[in-house]
């Protein structure tokens, strides 16, 4: 995570780096934007607005990304959707570190990645940076020096590169959808549709009774 | 799930039920039986040492299970691979239930189950649970009527039948293998093979420095 | 592959070995029990439905599973869920090889269990057996010697032993569910749902017209 | 599929198509260029260098994508990494369009779109476009009208708009990281990282026989 910090500065000096540690924060579960009882959520969420360049990093449990990885998911489900509908991360490169002692990195990129799509995020090419070990229990990152590895050193290159790129692009070229009426005309149908099944559900009920 | 386990009590009448809502529990992260600061975890890990079959209930959220049920699998890794080596959960049998209002359920399933294998549960033929709304945001199973679905009752009947009859395959048929020695074994060999690596780490470090 | 095979052996002296190399054989694309044009999956499928205990061996490729256990999982799809409405691997016990360069197991190994248990396979604990090395390209098991790890070695032993307690537990005790009346109440209620979900759309399809 | 392509070239009107229809192809096995034996893999590959969008069209199949669209990632995978090095999809962006009849789009588009990334394909924000109906076996996309979907509808307009912007942007900005360099460093790296890995495993089978 450093390496990549460090590389990406050099890469582009006007760089402002924001390193978060969501454990050290008070997150709640939950669906809005403040779930109260101390709930420090909106602070990161600030954080995560105005960035142009969003890394997320997780270590591998039981194969996927950690629950406090998930939480981060989570509220931001709940948070990036705002009253103008429109998704807060449209115009966000993402990108991601991970480590583990071993498998399970495809699972926890492949579903953060899409997920942050479905934010708004912009995914480049290879801005994946992550080191496993081998199968079973075993050393971690440091202990395993996962800094000399030749595969992450490569990936620390193209993703402190990709991710500067991306970002630079977005800014000269912005995605310009605008939700709102996307969103009202979604909602609509949905109102209806829901209608619909509602009562088909009676029927079906009667139906299944006949039976 | 209440009409899973009613259908259980009528299949096998001396079954004795613990629901348990993990999030009316303070439930802390880590990897130790008792991580302190109120952590409500042994209460619930009392609970799951003592259960013949354990079944998890989640909502699928972006995709995958819900960060409280990830936790629960966290809080697992870390506590069933007791100081007799033996893992706890062996001659327990498992199912799920799932529900959200879209796609998500072969991911939630499928990692849910197999990590529940490597904590030692018998995972016996279709004992998942599942309902889910077609594709976008829509309905949850109580407004969407799930309860009436053909699907969710042959599979309500399926997992109840087969968990009842797990169980007592098992009770009948323990697995007997004795963890102690093996694990033993697998950690002399690991610490050999670390010792190694490190050694082949400097070297490789050394070897790096001259390129 | 070899190993757990010879463990297997070793545990139990009458157990018949038939191992399959699906690349050798002319499998189609499908869902039905011969797809012609010499179509030789009838001859996998009559070996698989003789069996009691089922190991699928895949490498990972791009993270999940190859393409070629993938079109076994679709034909078994296609073909367990006979005319008696049986589901052929009921009393089957499954395990699992896997091996690649890095990464991927959990995946692999999470869906193709899962899959299995829909066509009526029981998942004994720790039947996993996989190999992969760390992050990166890098040397397959037999050039890593994925041999001498210590963590395949205890995997070896463990799934050798509750493959064969599985598959004896289950002749005991065989699971006796009869699918048929479940299957035809599903089929019933389904093509009610439908018809109404038909009716349905049509009043929904007016709605939006008129939007 | 089509609501999509007819979106995209109301927003952009020189837009050319090429719909390939892999299945019509004879595409092999394996990782070359050309695996012979008539493989048609060359001619879908040129299709595909070409290309400034590419959309891949899968069903679902037990929860993940269908082994043709796993093939076609197994063939990208072996011939996008070029003799030069330089990833041919980089400066492509690319989109999904997912049916099925139940749950898995989370697991089709996250690996599928993971995997390109890796390509060097980027991946714009709300590019996957899918349909699924709700748990069990049911209608498909077409008799279960999902082309009256709110959802789907929606979700056509942001896809069609997001691959032409984001097209248009690469077009302007593209990525010209140079990875001969970078690969070279790679190999160097790893081509002594093995011969020290062999050695350690010598030593470390030396060891174990003691043991």
């Amino acid at each position: 995570m450093d390496k990549l910090i460090d590389r990406m500065k050099e890469i582009h000096d006007d760089l402002q780096i924001d390193k978060v540690r969501v454990n050290d924060y008070n997150i709640r579960f939950g669906i809005g934007n403040d779930m109260g009882n101390g709930d420090e959520w909106p602070i990161i969420l600030e954080k995560v607005k105005s960035c142009d360049i969003l890394v997320i990093c997780t270590p591998i449990w039981m194969g996927v990304r950690a629950s406090i990885a998930q939480i981060v998911i989570e509220r931001l489900d709940g948070t990036t959707k705002g009253d103008d509908a429109q998704f807060l991360l449209y115009n966000t490169v993402a990108g991601i570190v991970i480590t583990g002692n071993e498998s399970g990195i495809h699972d926890v990129a492949a579903n953060t990645f899409f997920n942050l799509t479905h934010f708004g995020c912009t995914i480049p090419p290879n801005t994946d940076l992550y080191w496993v070990g081998d199968a079973g229990p075993g050393a971690s990152y440091i202990e395993a020096r996962g800094d000399l590895s030749p595969y992450v050193n490569r990936n620390t290159e193209l993703t402190a590169r990709n991710l500067i790129h991306g970002a630079l692009m977005l800014k000269e070229f912005p995605y310009t959808v605008d939700m709102r009426p996307l969103k009202k005309k979604l909602m609509e149908g949905n109102k209806i549709k829901m209608q619909l099944m509602k009562e088909a559900n009676q029927k079906f009920e009667k139906r299944l009774e006949e039976l």
